[in-house]
């Protein structure tokens, strides 16, 4: 009887092609390609799993075809294992519902767009969260058909400014996306929770290490979100880890707050000639060679920052951040957190302020800038002098004084008291965080480490479903909105993680539940027994359920042999040649090199426990 | 140890989740939705396989991805047993490839098109023959490199005009394509019998009727080409077939040529005054009536008509075509067959010339253009006073007499004889093929019939290896241009023509191999008893390898059940409900309506045997 499965995208049958190099569509390069910055962009091309087709943009060769299958599958089985169900939707979509949700504006550069013959506005598609809400509005009506778990496994765009690094950025990539819909806030953690555990498991039987890692939504909206980075010194973002076990993006990590300060008996705020001193050192340096009362360091200073918010619309509004001297303003964290600050959704990008900005507001004295002098005499904020909007590091707390801007060209205010002196519009994480910063959780200072966001799971909560209309009748017969999750997974960069991860200087080391084969024999020698019983091996193999990659090239030397065999990575390697005078085979492991002559008729079993998995 | 298979696009496993419809994501609908025209539009909404997501783009319901799984795995498996290999390309694609063929330009309106944010050029592929020669050029240099056949299951894009009828013309469509690569004309002869050889496989396999007919090339290029069609009332192709087995795509069919006739003794031409004769038949009446030396017909008349084709550039070309009065102009079929005739390539647009073309030139009297009374005084032709392109049906053989335009108001010329009164720029199929007209191979008259498109397989030749550089080494060490075949398959086309094929005034009824279920088990009645059967039985029969449909809802009635079942259309439905008393179970032929009593403890074998596939 034919076994098959509908469930799956494809049916496995006895008709299975073995894989010969003689007529594999596969070509191995020498050289590097020239674009390629990472181990895993240079190995996946040279040894002939994609090529590139434009930037950003790969095309899939066979080998490449067999791994993303046995990715796909794996994420397939345990998103069906937490009862989520399998949709597919257009990659060309229509404007309207994103519209509806503002993203069409919100995205601004970072999707194509495009129009039909007809004039009609259309995307491609980069995350499908208004789709699955229009889906489940157009079939579902009642709290009884609740909680509902959809994905699909998509060819997804976004026309990034900077595409890199082979499929870890690209603009055409696959992801598993996954969306819950619960009636209430329980619902929506424990279809969290189903997505968290599955996630765990997903990566844990890739073979890829992930750190769940707290995370700030983004564009995204909602409320609670965790991403699963991969930690790798090419990883583009930066996140913290403590010895208690607290781990975050570096955008969501929260600032210890210092307690606010009694400033009953500070002393009066002083401005003084402070000449030639546009930058915090040579501020320090004027402080401690003059005002010798006490010794002076960057974080007696507060640095005023003028930076412009270009908003999705393309409008830049001039905001001032204030933090102390001694810390840098960290400009990704500013945009993970100055959406709530500004009267706007969606992405903005901060970016500092150019000459331009600055001759728009004469009030800025470049190196002198300062919050004012008194609460009467405001020159930042929204109700100070220049208008602008003023905010300030969560360590400018009240009652601290501090060494700032007189708003005078080399005038310098000594002792300016927050909450006495000054005030602001809103406080944001806005330096960068720190090695030996604490962790917000009390558990021990912070490590910093680079990673790949491979996952992300996001508690939407009821965004989507108010602007789309997403209402069902509750037990009361109430119209009640639904509480929505988002999550995904990197498919296509999951790929370049487990490539990037496990190589070496000859190729790469594919974990076995993702290599493309399970075993690759290399026939070396010119007798046709070696071809013989490399060819009876490979059967055998095949018979017995593994799947084989068979070097059966007749005039190909056995260097190009075991250097391709390397590049290519299947984690075990049988050279089928010179031993069979004696009856035995070579069995080699790809990763730790360790090589065993194995009698020929205990191939089969050897390498059956082998490769288990 | 767990069975898998890298070559399929996912896996077979223990972890399979049975599809219960109180779960599964599904609601069937009673209304037909309001702009589906054709039946397998109406029941794939219906019956939840899919839903409208824009015009002619469609989102994949859990049930259609069922279907939409086994069909792609049966082409696969048919592919993979000719030995081609599956690569993927990216469907966002550069222009550069698609200029450098020319089919930038040709595709006209046909095509997405789009711009990054740096305003480079891409398209949403509408078919991949430039990737494939571009990866092949890039990896393969010598001819013992070939034959290669490559394809993919992949989306495709086309901005149809009129998107319509469901799956069956859309814009967002999965097709298979493939593309062989040889070194001479008997190894691309080989490969293209390969593919038609797995191309009946497929469709038999598919349940899906096809006549291979022979087909005109359109845009592809190159010379020998079938189409796949299936027969069906609501087919956008006609086709005609013999009783001696020709069949051909209209625009294909080539006319029975009459030999030529010596016009030594032929008379002079004559004009004639025919006042107010502006037609074929009020010419045809007003001759019989005058020149009463014989009966006239309308096939004794030369009607000229006057076409504008629209190039790929937007440019409108005036041509005439001149016909026998007794048959109809068929654009299509023109249009299948003028390129050769423009100096140009690319899809070319026919249509009647307007009011504003014919201004342009007046030297054409509406209602009795002529080629002109003598050779020297040619009006048609490009040669001619009007400069107008004039080609004519193959019927217009040198030596025939007619009657027809003597280019003034109210008058036509008699006995008007080819080749020597009159001449043209070229010989065209330009009317419509009738019913009885003589197949081209002698093998009889023809019948007229419609079908879909199923599939399409064209020898290219060596176009895009021309346009892209492909060569590589021949025996000779010499450079040869690489001679290709193109090979497509509607995958969600095929969907659509099974439902329209095979349903009935209650839903669909699925050939076997690609229902979404073997087994739909609808559980009646109120009993625990009844839902603990149909829950033995599912689970009996999922360890048997089959998959089941089972409608669990507690509180839904019989007659919503079973409507539901019918509509759906899983060939086999098994009635567990108020025989169970009796120990048994009713199982139902969804096609023939026939029902059986089976003792329960035979089901299994039964169901077994009958879903065998």
């Amino acid at each position: 009887m034919a076994v098959h499965d509908p469930g799956a995208r494809s049916i496995r049958t006895d008709t299975r092609v073995v894989l010969r190099l003689s007529t594999l569509f596969l070509r191995t390069l020498r050289e590097d390609p020239a674009d390629a910055e990472v181990a895993s962009h240079r190995l996946l091309v040279r040894a002939g799993y994609i090529r590139r087709a434009a930037p950003g943009i790969y095309s899939w060769l066979p080998l490449g075809l067999k791994v993303l299958a046995r990715v796909e599958a794996i994420i397939r089985e345990e998103m069906e294992a937490i009862g989520a169900q399998e949709v597919h939707f257009p990659a060309l979509l229509p404007k309207e519902p994103y519209e509806a949700t503002n993203r069409w504006t919100e995205y601004g550069d970072g999707i194509f767009r495009l129009k039909d013959r007809k004039d009609a506005d259309y995307l491609l598609a980069p995350t499908h969260e208004e789709m699955f809400t229009l889906l489940v509005k157009d079939l579902y009506t009642s709290y009884k058909d609740l909680p509902v778990n959809l994905f699909q496994i998509q060819t997804k765009y976004r026309d990034e400014a900077r595409p890199r690094a082979g499929l870890l950025r690209g603009r055409e990539f696959i992801m598993k996306d996954s969306y819950s819909f619960d009636i209430d806030d329980e619902g929506l953690e424990a279809s969290y929770q189903l997505h968290r555990g599955a996630y765990l498991r997903i990566f844990q039987r890739l073979g890829l290490e992930v750190v769940p890692v707290t995370a700030t939504a983004g564009a995204m909206g909602g409320s609670r979100s965790e991403e699963f980075l991969h930690p790798t010194p090419i990883g583009e973002d930066t996140f913290v880890r403590s010895a208690g076990g607290y781990t975050a993006n570096v955008e969501a990590v929260t600032t210890v707050v210092p307690d606010a300060v009694d400033f009953t008996d500070a002393p009066a705020a002083e401005v003084r000639d402070t000449p030639d001193t546009p930058t915090i050192d040579t501020l320090v340096d004027h402080a401690n060679a003059t005002a010798g009362d006490r010794t002076w360091t960057p974080a007696d200073t507060l640095k005023n920052v003028v930076l412009a918010a270009v908003l999705p619309t393309g409008e830049r509004e001039i905001v001032v951040v204030g933090v102390p001297g001694d810390r840098t303003v960290d400009l990704k964290r500013i945009e993970a957190n100055i959406a709530g600050h500004l009267e706007t959704g969606g992405e903005v990008a901060v970016e500092a302020a150019g000459e331009e900005d600055l001759k728009k507001h004469p009030g800025l004295v470049k190196g002198y800038i300062g919050p004012g002098l008194s609460l009467d005499a405001a020159v930042l904020g929204t109700e100070g002098s220049t208008g602008l909007r003023y905010l300030v590091d969560p360590r400018v707390v009240s009652g601290t004084a501090w060494l700032t801007g007189a708003n005078e060209q080399g005038r310098h205010v000594f002792g300016l008291v927050a909450g006495r002196d000054f005030t602001w519009d809103g406080v944001i994480e806005a330096v960068e965080v720190r090695e030996g910063d604490e962790a917000p959780d009390g558990s021990g200072p912070l490590i910093a480490a680079r990673g790949i966001e491979m996952g992300h799971i996001f508690q939407l909560g009821r965004k989507y479903a108010d602007a789309l209309g997403l209402k069902v009748l509750d037990r009361n017969g109430k119209l009640a909105t639904v509480t929505m999750g988002s999550y995904g997974v990197g498919v296509t960069r999951a790929i370049a993680a487990l490539a990037e991860s496990n190589h070496d200087d000859r190729g790469i080391i594919w974990p076995r539940n993702v290599a493309p084969a399970d075993v690759h024999i290399v026939a070396t020698g010119k007798g046709t027994e070696v071809f013989e019983a490399a060819e009876t091996l490979t059967v055998e193999l095949e018979a017995a359920g593994l799947t084989v990659l068979y070097d059966d090239r007749p005039k190909v030397s056995p260097g190009v042999k075991f250097g391709d065999a390397e590049l290519i990575g299947v984690p075990t390697i049988v050279v089928v040649g010179r031993g069979l005078a004696d009856g035995v085979l070579e069995v080699k492991d790809r990763r730790t090199g360790e090589a065993q002559d194995v009698a020929v008729d205990e191939a089969v079993a050897l390498l059956r426990e082998l490769t288990a998995h």
